[in-house]
């Protein structure tokens, strides 16, 4: 596989990671309703993606950087509307 | 920050984002309801997380292809779980 290839298919991963979950924020949003979702799984996933976060910051790596403030954003709110509905 | 605590932070970050999908595994299994769960969402987390094991098995990084294989089986499991409780 030729690099710019296998950077394409990193980009794509990118991604997808990243904004898969604006549709759960918007669902959470219209119904309100967080029963089938995990509270340990949101708070160990938000943690995972503040240290990710950290490690790209004291990296001085843009790309782990960006993704993981966009999805600390997203994965945040969550939490907290899974705290919020219960 | 020091090289060696850097790499700790990112060795939590992986496994808190790699391990985090257990639990709502596990709470699908015993409820057996995802109703709350949005498809989109997993379904673009899932296709995400194949890229990024592609992306690390083609640059031939160990940490990438462990991580990403790991995540592809709860993710895949919880996709399928979403697939077929609805």
């Amino acid at each position: 596989m030729s690099l710019q290839v296998v950077e394409a298919i990193g980009f794509v991963a990118a991604l997808l990671t990243t904004l898969c979950w604006l549709p759960q924020a918007f669902k959470i949003l219209r119904e309100r309703q967080t029963a089938g979702i995990s509270l340990p799984t949101q708070i160990a996933f938000t943690s995972g993606v503040a240290c990710w976060l950290v490690y790209g910051i004291a990296l001085g790596s843009p790309s782990v950087t960006i993704a993981n403030a966009v999805t600390l954003m997203t994965s945040g709110a969550i939490l907290a509307l899974k705290l919020r509905y219960g």
